[in-house]
């Protein structure tokens, strides 16, 4: 583990955008996390907050709160939310350098770099702390081409594809690693986006900041190593965006170059334009139409599993019946039910047990 | 025109490997193309060496050959070869370093960069030339992110897509370009690889060494760039790879970002495997599959081009004649027929003339 770790969200913190934050409040083994900086929920508990469930992490108005309040010493501040462009919103900046101030090194998931804002690292070298790029391009020597070694890999690989993005995937995957590994499975996760890296992803890469030519060979290079380090009885595979995603579609790096013969299929049963594509022509297409070009890409579809943000539960139980019944596969909302059938669906289907 | 060039090439001018070298020989409008360095072919012209047709474009064994023995000054050496890796090949240092000495500029589309090799850098700058490295990647903050302008497109946008890489896309593109230009029509090309760019390509950008994020969003920015400036009547966009090559599967960016609603598709017809995945589980679709995928992605079908490197007119003609057959559109080798099949299926089917 890294260290203590308080996350920014200013304000954000029951929206999409902080995506990041809430992947950290569920769960990281990269750092400890005492607490979220949030002026709009001062006082409230940020399990709480996210679905309802405590999970002890208090939140302050400030750094200055955090830092007068709270029994415990933060090493990093992380920036817990995604924006449009991915830049750094300009009030984030004054929270920044009250937590540099105070010794925190910081952890941005942003394209626009700390290291270019002249202040800021002025600052971290004054206060002697660590300006973290998480998203910050890996020169091409130091990225892998693709080479045909995923073909010696005999773990098999379950993709976590979504029909969008934002949609929940890597929480998805999240789960299902640890309820494979709460049953005795050593399952591990590739983690493809910079969330996953700071929930403690140890194999993986960055999908959407790394350069093309290099994708189809850092999936596989992930995968390998995770299989020749770690001897894991499963490996999923945390899929980006969506095959049609206007916006940036992907997916077949994972289920061609990285040999995912199976896939979990992560939906959500309201949306019907990809995000941010809002009123263009195409749309995100039915599950039984994705499970169709899955299929062409050589991967079965196992289970599918649905983002719950827009539905309550009795919504999302006619949803899961209708399609589990069109799709003869189980359809469940982890959020609601946890992925306990999907479990049993990869020990069928995939560990043939 | 940026002025006068001489291509490097030593040894490898009639391999796959110098599909840059053969771009510029087909015609540029970047450089004037003033002879080729390649030791092997010394004293022959580079037109006939790679497909028979006198071209006037000198072959010498050096540079200092060719100082010796043109009347033209060069003002570039452009290096004519891709390598597996992109790595700068140790014997071409020296070829380099000689035209650096008669005051030439250096050219590289390699993934390895000219600027990263001290002794070039440092001899650049004694010569007072440049060292244009075309791959280098640009920083997120000159990247475009996909916003849906592509919507207000009205030009048709035809993509030239490959059941396979290195098949001769770019090259069926610019023959394309240039058959409807010849029949009056204000044609344009969007450039995607490194050759484009050299080939004087206006609107487009590099797609191996972008950043995942901004492929989609620089594929539309090019587009709407020439829909805006050129009022164009037909628009070819360069496709790269193949959808399922799994050295890096792409094409969906055309497809879907760029909105091409037609697809040429180019295919050889003797291989198997996809390049660098011989053995691997995945082969190269029949056509008959790759078209029913485009389909899938909102794109028509309606020409198949193929690369005769390794088929005689005679067998090109039996598999023309039977794929044609079968799938109802027109099948051509534009090596040996040219393209203007091509062209009168497009002027019916997509400007409905």
């Amino acid at each position: 583990m890294d260290g203590n770790a308080i996350v920014l969200t200013s304000g954000l913190l029951d929206t999409k955008n902080a995506k990041t934050a809430h992947g950290l409040i569920r769960g990281t083994e990269r750092y400890n996390i005492v607490g979220i900086i949030d002026e709009k929920f001062e006082g409230q508990d940020a399990g709480e907050v996210l679905d309802g469930k405590k999970r002890n992490i208090p939140i302050y108005k400030s750094v200055e709160a955090f830092q007068c309040d709270s029994s415990e010493k933060a090493d990093y501040l992380i920036i817990g939310i995604a924006t449009k462009g991915g830049y750094l919103p300009a009030e984030m900046v004054d929270y920044i350098k009250s937590a540099i101030k105070i010794g925190c090194s910081i952890v941005s998931g942003l394209h626009e770099f700390l290291e270019d804002k002249p202040e800021i690292v002025e600052l971290a070298k004054v206060n002697k702390v660590n300006l973290i790029d998480v998203r910050k391009p890996k020169p091409s020597k130091e990225l892998h081409f693709w080479n045909g070694s995923i073909s010696k890999v005999t773990t098999p690989i379950v993709a976590v594809i979504g029909t969008d993005c934002n949609m929940g995937k890597r929480t998805t995957s999240r789960f299902l690693m640890e309820a494979m590994r709460e049953k005795g499975y050593n399952a591990h996760m590739i983690y493809t986006g910079q969330t996953g890296w700071m929930q403690g992803g140890k194999y993986g890469f960055i999908f959407d900041s790394t350069l093309n030519d290099f994708i189809a060979g850092e999936v596989e290079h992930a995968i390998v190593s995770c299989f020749e380090n770690e001897n894991p009885d499963i490996i999923f595979l945390e899929g980006q965006s969506a095959l049609r995603n206007p916006n940036g579609p992907c997916g077949t790096e994972f289920l061609i170059s990285g040999n995912a013969e199976y896939t979990i299929l992560q939906h959500d049963p309201v949306r019907k334009y990809f995000q941010g594509c809002e009123g263009y022509k195409v749309t995100i297409p039915t599950l039984k139409e994705e499970i169709d070009l899955i299929k062409i890409y050589r991967s079965e579809t196992i289970g599918v599993t649905i983002n719950t943000k827009e539905v309550n539960e009795e919504q999302a139980k006619s949803f899961q019946e209708e399609n589990e019944k069109a799709l003869n596969i189980p359809v469940v909302a982890p959020l609601f039910d946890g992925v306990d059938r999907i479990v049993e669906a990869i020990e069928k289907k995939v560990l043939k047990k």
